[in-house]
């Protein structure tokens, strides 16, 4: 069953936005079984589309398209699909009806331009849309399968999960089984190294590392015939790697790190306060992502000047003068501090320079100091990230999150 | 000049890795005048390959190929390319000394398998690789350009700038000039009602909007013989849009929304404080990728417990039993005291359930309050979004910068 993601839309061809439905859509085939062979992104134009639309039809069983379903003249992809298909457009009234209840729930009014929205190629059946105004649209032409998604990822991603995964898990007769080693403290050469030998016997269940943002990651797919069987040879894949892993390995169980840290918190009766300057509240921000994670937080400090370090911190005056603000010492006295005054465990405090200004030869952009106190006992840590000021805050939080995960297991 | 690009690899076919490569390369070409018509993902295959080479080389003038270039027997994109132009391989020998010294700087051996590295297609030239040890590739076959580049950003990246753009620069006779106009507080299909009339009457430049969270931007776009044609355009179709778009466009120089309000805060002599439960550090640490934004910036609070509030905010206990912590008056209150233990003359304060736990009927999942107080004069809004927890923090942080960017105007 071999699937093709067709997208619609001139803001991804110029490069304005980021792909991230493809990526989306890939994976949720391939965990059904779909073996994903092409990806192609055309513009609003019709005649490129529907050169598009002929190709895939000779190659491809199941053609998802995404966006172009919009209410304006320039969202033409169903339209096309219907030429392509020798289908005419009808309007759905029950489309229509929902289209009227969405915006007289918002206490809206439906403008007129929305109407194009309710119809759909004659041969073809509406997708719900629980949070849009486009429907989507299934079509079953002879052995083809077309799905219509519009392009939103919060409208295409329920869609998909609700109205799409049903009828695409009904299609393949592989299932695809994985799991996600999720590492941390190791880089990917000398993980290629401690687990080469097992990687290369083995091509199904096939074993894949790949890097994150700070992190290293290994995928591990089988394909085979029942889930079972699947289970089976990934339970067996865990069993070969695990003892050469389990010093880095925080989650195979799709867990993000921040969850793994905030269980970790609530196991050992502990609770965390927060201090951030460069990083601004992202690090809070992440384990707040965590549901239920208000037993152990108990909060959180944006300081970004001196003096609100010393005011809410109480970072000592003469400490900040003597090793400057951004050091392993005023880290700790941050992380301490924070600690004390929310009456927390554990305290973090991050300190660092994001750039683009303010670096200097002795503490250039990118260097920042992470300090934490774990029951009265405090260390620090110094970090020399490159990238630009997001990407070295994004960097910070993820080694916070790393060595705070570390310094948990000790305890 | 019609642009495709071409991008080989398993890995984004099932979704592990984003594709953001073709992203770098759309925009890099769109702005030297390729009009980028075509993107294209095949995985390790040859005959996959073939046919995708097949296809490009019949609409398109400049085919970019990415991914492929690595030392291994699935990495087959030059191999491919030479067989459906019929080219023979060759070692190219300034291409293996580059690599014997790449190998020798960094004290490392080099693997026989680095040795395939050095081929190239007859017809072609080597493009010097300065951070990796696949060289990149150029082929001019009749009217047909060919651009192989080598899958790692920061590879590639290098590769383009110093070696493909000034070969792409002398190709295309046009400019594209666009401009992005960023608005808020209005939907996509309003939007289109109120500027359809100027988007039907213009083909080029051309006007089309598109949706971001929360939000909707307009994006012109004119392609012309000249820059200052193209410049001339785009200052014309500004003059036409902005008595419709002015009461909702924060920007049309790409700046971000939160740009915008840190510098319209510092042209106002204000500075702000930040309380956030739900959101967790999320809106500070957005306001705080903004450089230079100490000057303003006074403190962050992340008061997700009921007592934090109390405690560093001085939310008053009755006032969270009377009304709820999730309510109009406690998000002011929040703003209020923010503003207030911080010195600072605004106060922003988030309050709400972002779930998946802890909704009422009366207070359902996805139900923000956001208060606001500028100059001792204080509001708030409640806001019901859907979608899953970061979803709903996310659209939070939106609106409260919306709507700060609104109250900010007024003063």
């Amino acid at each position: 069953m071999i699937g093709e993601i067709i997208c619609v839309g001139n803001e991804i061809l110029i490069g304005d936005t980021l792909n991230t439905n493809t990526r989306y859509l890939s994976k949720s085939m391939t965990n059904l079984g779909i073996e994903v062979a092409y990806q192609v992104v055309v513009g609003d134009h019709e005649e490129r589309l529907l050169e598009a639309i002929e190709t895939a039809r000779r190659r491809s069983d199941v053609i998802v398209f995404t966006g172009g379903l919009g209410p304006t003249y320039d969202d033409m992809t169903k339209e096309t699909v219907a030429k392509a298909l020798d289908m005419t457009m009808v309007l759905d009234e029950a489309a229509l009806e929902d289209m009227r209840l969405f915006f007289e729930q918002r206490k809206r009014t439906m403008a007129e331009t929305n109407r194009k929205q309710a119809y759909r190629p004659s041969g073809g059946r509406m997708l719900r849309n629980e949070n849009g105004t486009a429907p989507g649209i299934y079509i079953k032409d002879g052995e083809t399968h077309y799905i219509l998604l519009p392009g939103p990822p919060k409208e295409l991603m329920p869609m998909f999960e609700k109205e799409v995964a049903p009828i695409l898990e009904t299609l393949s007769a592989n299932v695809i089984t994985s799991r996600i080693f999720q590492l941390s403290g190791i880089g990917e050469s000398d993980l290629a190294e401690m687990i080469g030998h097992i990687m290369d016997i083995s091509d199904n269940p096939r074993i894949a590392p790949y890097a994150k943002l700070g992190s290293v990651n290994i995928r591990v797919t089988a394909i085979t015939g029942t889930k079972e069987e699947g289970k089976k040879q990934i339970e067996e894949t865990t069993a070969l790697l695990m003892p050469f892993l389990e010093p880095y390995c925080y989650s195979y169980e799709d867990k993000s790190l921040e969850e793994v840290v905030v269980q970790m918190i609530k196991e050992k009766n502990q609770t965390i306060a927060i201090a951030e300057s460069c990083t601004g509240g992202l690090l809070s921000s992440r384990i707040i992502n965590v549901p239920g994670v208000s037993k152990v937080y108990r909060n959180g400090f944006v300081t970004y000047s001196n003096g609100s370090k010393e005011t809410w911190l109480k970072v000592p005056h003469a400490l900040m003068v003597k090793e400057g603000a951004v050091s392993e010492a005023v880290a700790i006295a941050m992380a301490e501090g924070v600690a004390k005054v929310s009456d927390a465990s554990i305290g973090v405090g991050i300190t660092g320079i994001a750039g683009p200004d303010g670096g200097t030869p002795e503490k250039p952009v990118g260097m920042v100091c992470i300090g934490f106190t774990i029951n009265g006992k405090s260390s620090a840590n110094t970090f020399y990230f490159n990238g630009n000021r997001k990407k070295i805050r994004d960097y910070s939080v993820q080694y916070a999150l790393t060595t705070l995960y570390s310094l948990l297991r000790e305890i």
